[in-house]
């Protein structure tokens, strides 16, 4: 009997003994990123807590195992149109900035997306992140039948189909593009962890009131609902379920019953939970802190430090929010963070052998390497839309931020599509796209193409910018012009004329317009030719350049072009460079002439090669504006090892060229050293 | 004895349960920065393990317990010169971009820092940040007794006074300028609950094998001893434990034996810890990750995740590490960041009622309230040494990033002292500076003032930047000039030479110096006054502003300044806005006008109200440099709330004369609008 009662009483105490360690380990695992569930659904809480402590499919991860800790990181999104690039650019950035881990992401795109953020992707060459796209047209049949009325669209539903879209991927983080990350997204990653056997779907509770209605037009939820700018997808246990089919079933039935889903796949989303509850595992607030307007997002953040915002009002960063100006600052941060500071190797989860190689480099590095770097280049970055007419022409152009105010001016001469390429840095690039919205003559013009290449290194990379645009127009023909030019006025419709009347368009054909300059601000501009003369000749304008670079444009010939009745082939001399019009498949840019020097005259030198003619416009004229001059000049004019190593690229180009053409050139055709001193 | 036994058991059983409890207190305790100490002091890592559990001093902070939670941390900096004020405003930015709870910085300062960081704090203006400053003239009698060899100078030393500097204060961290932050101070705060009863400092161990070496001028330390680039004091254990004299004596006795320490305050607080082991915390080394040559920080983060990185190497930020690119982005990103992003009020720990006020605020706000909005400053930014010689004066000037290549033309024509205020965004503060370190022709002189002044807003806040330029020059006369004028040859030692002549100085004087412009680039410069004159004649060059703007100089009297031989007396007329010289307590600019318009006008008024005799100096001219117009003309002439704003402030203006001085101006005499249109 005694013996008996010593037998139980030490069950009993080896029982709580167990069940004391069981909550330590439970704790333990917990410690980073523990997870606060709502309070409204206590008996689910439970529920879910005990098989979280049973969950096995998951052994937890060993920090000090590298190469598990170094596998990428699945994200996905969806994007499509000029807006949700230029948000996800500085997601991008908010994500990268915090990340210690490789990367895979895997965007969803539209056709004009796709280019855009290849390009963007290409140009960042961020190490330790992989990036795949998928053509939203292959997927759309699958999502088009849904009856929506989202501001957003019909896009957010594809973020149902990843489960499908990635058949390889186990899990994998999707994100709205409208979101700022302020911690690292490993955090949001280790959650995974925490599912148990039956989850498929992590998600933050919705922040408003929405699901609590009790319109009839409400697709149900299960209680506030869930908010679905941030998932967690087990894709392979989706997969198992035939989930596509799951929800597909699901939301035709809640469709006939409730009407058009007012929020798209989030409504789907919790239709489908509603009545699968078990999918489900709570993601604590703080991942996906919802800024909308009347949100609770208040009693989240008052307690918790933010790890996600997301500006989830259809008023985007306007949202009317007691904190705003203190999210704002973090948004802005991120607007203005230069992004090529994210793209610096990890210090860990990589073998390469570090940083010693800067102190191997040749002092024209920056020159002969010129077309190795990389520049980060967000092509098409406001809306463009133009379709272009016959014997169309657009006007391309690159300038720094310092010459965007001449933009307005030039769209006065100019009413044709223009291509211009800013190289800015990224608060540069933040104040250039404000000014080019508040600016009322630019905004009516849909028919310019602006894109932004973030400045990287010390000078000016003038070609590889012309190449950007030069690359990026729709028309058949392009006048390859400079920023600080202003055409004359109705010049569009004379080039166009012109071209129309040229039977074999232009083929190995280069149109030049004559050149002149102002010298003085405050001048009037010529009204046409005849005035143009009369101001040639009372010295109020001059032919470009003449006083200090006569040989750029000379063989142009402007005394013929005085009293020229129509269009005149003129001879290649060395040094010209005159603005042409060309076909847009023209030969591009020697991408290794930076800064001043020589970058037009490479490229004219190379049209020649190829037996391009020569035609002057005889009624064509641009005037060059007088401007500060440029830093780029500034430094050639100082230093000494510009000159050396712009005078070792002309060689090597000239080189090139003969290798290529079989076209060589006299030392005296080649002029040693054409720069202005 | 069955009973006995079972008694005995059920005591285990208890025992066993309470233990496991504990240990869960325990885990949940760390959960938030858990302490990974080092295994080289494994005894003394056990002994302070149990003290740790045994602590009670301290009761667990309680999170929703917000007046505690929203206590200010103390955070002290010793500071003095251009560099260390330079670093630490880096460092404050990346300290103030993550934290979340309010701040009180102490500095310890030389006289210079105390007014360069003091106008710092006051113009960034910063919610729930206290600053107090401590004059470090006071306290360096304390420790320059201190033999001492470390390249920063005795100033460290200071560090080890901040338990008698601060007698109020009870915990405090100490911070070397050459840190950044990667994660929120607060988390470093905590530590200080992790402190047991003994303990007073908390710190890092030391990355490299200096205090390894068996030399016999090395001063002791535990092992490889600590680094004080990041220090936890409990300041209220060290005085009852009376610290000051403590160290005295301690280093007082090994100065004897080991000689001057190599590395200030460092040596002695390991040497002292040497002595008192039980006095120090094991701070993890992610919190000091010693980036210095030769160091083991790689061990430290490889493994964790960084929190501090110290660029302790006498190379700083040019450091050999194989993973320095990684670090010197995050450097950098500090650096370029908009510093004026962490001015937000936090969303916690405050009380105000939110940032609805945008909505009611005037269009004229900006202007007329301009006086009230602040731009945070450094004055001071780069090495200025200069002691003014009799009658000296002060070229003043204020820049944008984009007149910055138009500093050396100036110092060609100007030898004498220069004071320059730029307006800057951050990065390109940095690029300025960059430029500045670099030009060969800046390089040499030291005579030159630069301040900045950080952008805010839409509009350049003209008036306020000239003002800043002229509260900080030490001549005791001013040139009131503009950045895109050249003196004449020689005009500095004119100026003078004309200042000895003048009995009173300038008591209630303006020397006026004509203003002439070239309207061309590529002019050449007049050599004197001869030549400016011939000039003139063949309309080369022109007086200032003759075709838009002739009211601002024609009072000038050009026609009598051809053939003057001696300076003349003129009349003020409205509009008049010549550039001056004045004694340096001039009245200053009014900081409402902002952007273009009315900003000089407004000045030379007051002076007329105040008097002022204006004489024109008949040997000496200044000539306009042409450049592309700026940015605020463009949006001058754009807007015509700008011209409204602009045309109500110049109306309260003259109102606030008459008030101030009694003076009124009939309408016929303030142009009602003397803008260029």
């Amino acid at each position: 009997m005694a013996r008996r009662g010593i037998i139980s009483i030490l069950i009993i105490c080896i029982i709580l003994f167990i069940i004391s360690l069981f909550e330590y380990a439970a704790v333990s695992k917990n410690s980073y990123g523990s997870i606060r569930r709502r309070d409204s659904f206590k008996a689910h809480k439970l529920y879910s807590d005990l098989r979280n402590s049973l969950a096995t499919d998951e052994p937890p991860l060993n920090d000090t195992n590298r190469s598990r800790r170094c596998e990428p990181m699945h994200v996905g999104f969806v994007c499509s149109g000029h807006k949700s690039n230029l948000y996800l650019m500085t997601l991008l950035k908010s994500i990268l900035f915090h990340r210690n881990k490789p990367l895979h992401f895997h965007l969803i795109v539209n056709k004009f997306s796709d280019k855009v953020l290849r390009t963007l992707f290409e140009t960042w060459d961020i190490p330790q992140v992989t990036v795949s796209f998928y053509d939203m047209n292959d997927y759309l049949p699958d999502i088009r039948w849904v009856p929506n009325s989202h501001y957003s669209g019909i896009y957010g539903l594809l973020k149902l189909l990843f489960p499908t879209v990635l058949p390889n991927v186990e899990k994998i983080i999707i994100l709205d593009t409208d979101l700022i990350f302020t911690s690292d997204i490993d955090e949001l990653w280790q959650l995974f962890n925490n599912f148990d056997y039956l989850h498929a779907i992590g998600l933050v509770e919705n922040e408003s009131d929405f699901y609590l209605s009790k319109k009839s037009t409400i697709w149900p939820a299960i209680g506030r609902g869930y908010n679905t700018g941030v998932i967690l997808y087990r894709l392979d246990r989706l997969r198992n379920m035939q989930w596509d089919k799951l929800w597909t079933r699901v939301s035709k039935k809640a469709a006939l019953m409730y009407g058009s889903t007012s929020l798209g796949d989030q409504d789907i989303m919790n239709t489908v939970l509603k009545q699968y509850p078990h999918l489900v595992y709570d993601v604590p607030c703080y991942w996906n802190t919802q800024l909308s307007d009347h949100t609770r997002s208040e009693s989240c953040y008052k307690n918790n430090k933010i790890k996600v915002v997301h500006w989830n009002s259809p008023k985007k960063f306007n949202v009317n929010n007691r904190d705003g100006e203190y999210f704002r600052s973090i948004y802005k941060t991120f607007l203005e963070m230069n992004g090529d500071l994210v793209r610096s190797v990890l210090y860990d989860c990589h073998n390469i052998s570090g940083d010693n190689s800067q102190n191997q480099r040749d002092v024209c590095d920056d020159f002969t390497k010129g077309t190795l770097n990389k520049w980060r280049t967000l092509l098409f970055f406001r809306n463009f839309e133009y379709i272009p007419v016959d014997y169309d022409v657009t006007f391309v152009a690159q300038l720094s931020y310092d010459r965007l105010q001449m933009v307005e001016e030039l769209t006065k001469h100019w009413e044709g599509p223009i291509s211009l390429t800013l190289y800015v840095t990224d608060p540069e690039f933040q104040q250039a796209n404000k000014y080019l919205e508040n600016s009322e003559i630019l905004q009516e013009r849909t028919n310019i193409a602006y894109h932004a290449v973030f400045k990287n290194g010390d000078y000016h990379p003038i070609n590889m910018l012309r190449n950007v645009g030069l690359r990026n127009v729709n028309t058949p023909y392009v006048f390859l012009a400079d920023i600080d030019f202003l055409p004359m006025f109705g010049l569009y419709n004379v080039i166009r004329n012109t071209l129309s009347a040229s039977p074999k368009g232009l083929t190995k054909k280069a149109l030049i317009i004559p050149a002149f300059e102002s010298q003085r601000y405050r001048n009037r501009f010529p009204r046409n030719k005849v005035e143009l003369l009369q101001m040639l000749e009372n010295k109020s304008l001059f032919t470009f350049r003449f006083d200090v670079w006569a040989s750029g444009h000379s063989p142009t010939n402007y005394t013929r072009w005085r009293n020229a009745k129509s269009p005149y082939t003129v001879k290649w001399e060395p040094d010209f460079e005159p603005y042409v019009v060309v076909r847009r498949d023209v030969t591009e840019y020697d991408g290794r002439f930076m800064g001043f020097g020589w970058n037009k005259v490479s490229h004219i030198m190379e049209l020649e090669c190829q037996d391009y003619e020569f035609l002057v416009m005889h009624n064509a004229f641009i005037v060059h504006q007088p401007h500060s001059p440029s830093y780029d000049i500034a430094k050639f004019r100082m230093s000494p090892i510009y000159r050396m190593c712009l005078q070792n690229l002309k060689e090597l180009f000239v080189e090139g060229l003969k290798t290529k053409y079989g076209r060589s050139f006299d030392n005296k055709k080649v002029s040693i050293d054409p720069i202005i001193s």
